[in-house]
């Protein structure tokens, strides 16, 4: 065996999203029938439970519910079942539990005692043999193959992919907006390349780092901010624009470089006011997403458009390929981050 | 008039938390009349709007809702309303928006589309005649007085107590267990000076910190970074313990400073492991709680104890003197830190 190479199977695992997209578009037909079922319960709220990487997916899940579905939901607090002991009623509740690994055990512990209390529960994993897929009633398989590298890569995004594809189907659509989301995730691999480059450039000696973004993008600036603290190991910190506003942007100043996602849409266009107020503070702005050339920024990221639901399974491509070439650049392992462990075990 | 002392708002403000408690407290029948009439209701949802500062406190609510209560509760994202129009079903749900300005232009629209959907809307805040309070159909009032320095501290202390007042009465409490809250608060603030003051010049020149708490407390560790981020431009981060040793651990070293709160009961035990592991990789731990004697630190802050869910109330305390002594020390002005305003104007 040769030795191993610094960053190698996360830079493959980067590059292997376009295929893993494409081919979960191809199982959508799976996925509509866990939608129908679950549309045959007509759930009235939805609780998403996950940790880590995955917990931002299912901020993105939230989102899409609440705007997709007009369905009220939340994000489960594991420690409430797992310390706590809490039996809320949640008849009419739908948990979908969102793990890579499938093999948490506080999540496991909040999917069986959900299910034991009423609720329809689905388990959303890339690993069909799960304990937690064993333990909902309902299972989503993300399909994203084995992932090496202990930062989430391909689980996040695929995961992303796999909850759009099931809110789609629940309210009745055909996934035709996420058609060629594979082909968008390989043109956006490959033009954000040489701006991604000059980024770890820049940012090699950086020590503050805010991650910014709004609506939909949010999800993707928390992902930001914890693979760069995961494989970087920046104390990076990422703020909604609006709670960055309200207080935190007392703390950006001219060594702050602030990563900020820049859909087209809703959230994106929210973001200017955000923008211009570090920008005006002399932060230095790397702006990522598909309308990046419209925002004040130090260096813009290009992603490919598509609809703003969608983009955050695109825009955190870049980010990935950021912090893998940021380790690299500090003399890390973006590979094994020291101390970090693939299955969260905590209860 | 004389010229402004920097930090002397924040420092009188932190002092008035027992005597605002007390008088709080001695208006429990007022939020038991409030609490009446939800109970009446039967919520079987709840959800909670807040931004900043009170999000922590939403949060703490969401707690105590799903183990007192024993009833689902999520945080609500603003922009789902206010960016994409989201007009759930919330009938059966009960909306609980946390403003102490009552001033938010994003939290007034969340309120008033709920309330047109369906739910149960509560107002708590500092300001009775605000729009936020005209929005909603029952109200809750701090009553922590007027608060002039920029950086929340009895507000947010009195919204918790508010917060674990009206849950309390809603299962049927008479409020018991913070019956002699006030009297805690003083005991806390002065058996923690001494280390406060240790901890201030032990941190001063401090550039990572991280924050951590489980359970209850894990509000407290959010409010912590938000606070010395505010008020001592640190780019402070707060994880879950849980979230913590699964992935950002990996940016935990000899230069990195980890608050971690630490109270009675399951929240602080299931901080031990995350204390030792953080511990371990050299990092300089700072306790704060009832039960920081019995952690791995390198510092402790001692807070009085009381019951578990009411500790967070507590134990902000000795936190908001140590952002205020840092700021200070750090050539800051806490009252008036550059960039805060108030109130939250983003929509």
């Amino acid at each position: 065996m040769s030795e191993h190479q610094p960053g190698r199977h996360m830079a493959a695992e980067i590059d292997q999203q376009p295929g893993v997209f494409a081919d979960l578009v191809a199982r959508r037909g799976d996925i509509a029938s866990v939608a129908g079922a679950i549309a045959a319960r007509k759930p009235r709220f939805v609780l998403l439970a996950a940790r880590g990487s995955s917990d931002h997916a299912a901020l993105y899940a939230k989102y899409l519910t609440e705007v997709l579905l007009q369905l009220p939901a939340g994000l489960v607090s594991p420690s409430t079942t797992t310390l706590y002991g809490a039996q809320p009623d949640l008849r009419d509740v739908l948990l979908v539990t969102v793990s890579q690994s499938g093999g948490s055990p506080d999540l496991l512990e909040v999917t069986e005692s959900a299910r034991s209390r009423g609720a329809l529960t689905v388990a959303v994993t890339n690993t069909p043999d799960s304990p937690i897929n064993a333990a909902a009633e309902l299972q989503v398989d993300i399909g994203a193959g084995v992932e090496r590298a202990v930062a989430a890569t391909k689980t996040y995004s695929a995961t992303l992919l796999a909850l759009y594809l099931l809110v789609d189907a629940i309210r009745g659509g055909n996934g035709s907006t996420v058609a060629n989301v594979g082909d968008l995730a390989r043109a956006t691999l490959d033009q954000s390349a040489d701006a991604v480059a000059e980024a770890v450039q820049r940012y090699r000696f950086v020590d503050r780092v805010l991650t910014t973004g709004r609506g939909y993008s949010l999800p993707s600036a928390l992902e930001a901010a914890l693979k760069l603290a995961e494989t970087s190991y920046l104390a990076a910190r990422a703020y909604s624009g609006a709670d960055l506003l309200h207080g935190p942007v007392a703390a950006v100043d001219a060594e702050t470089a602030v990563l900020a996602i820049t859909s087209t849409g809703r959230g994106g266009d929210a973001l200017h006011e955000v923008l211009d107020a570090v920008h005006g503070r002399g932060a230095d702005v790397l702006a990522v997403g598909s309308v990046s050339d419209k925002v004040s920024a130090a260096l813009r990221v290009p992603v490919a458009d598509t609809a703003e639901e969608v983009a955050p399974i695109l825009e955190i491509l870049p980010v990935q390929r950021l912090a893998h070439g940021l380790s690299l650049a500090r003399g890390g392992d973006p590979d094994s981050p020291r101390g970090l462990n693939k299955v969260t075990r905590t209860r």
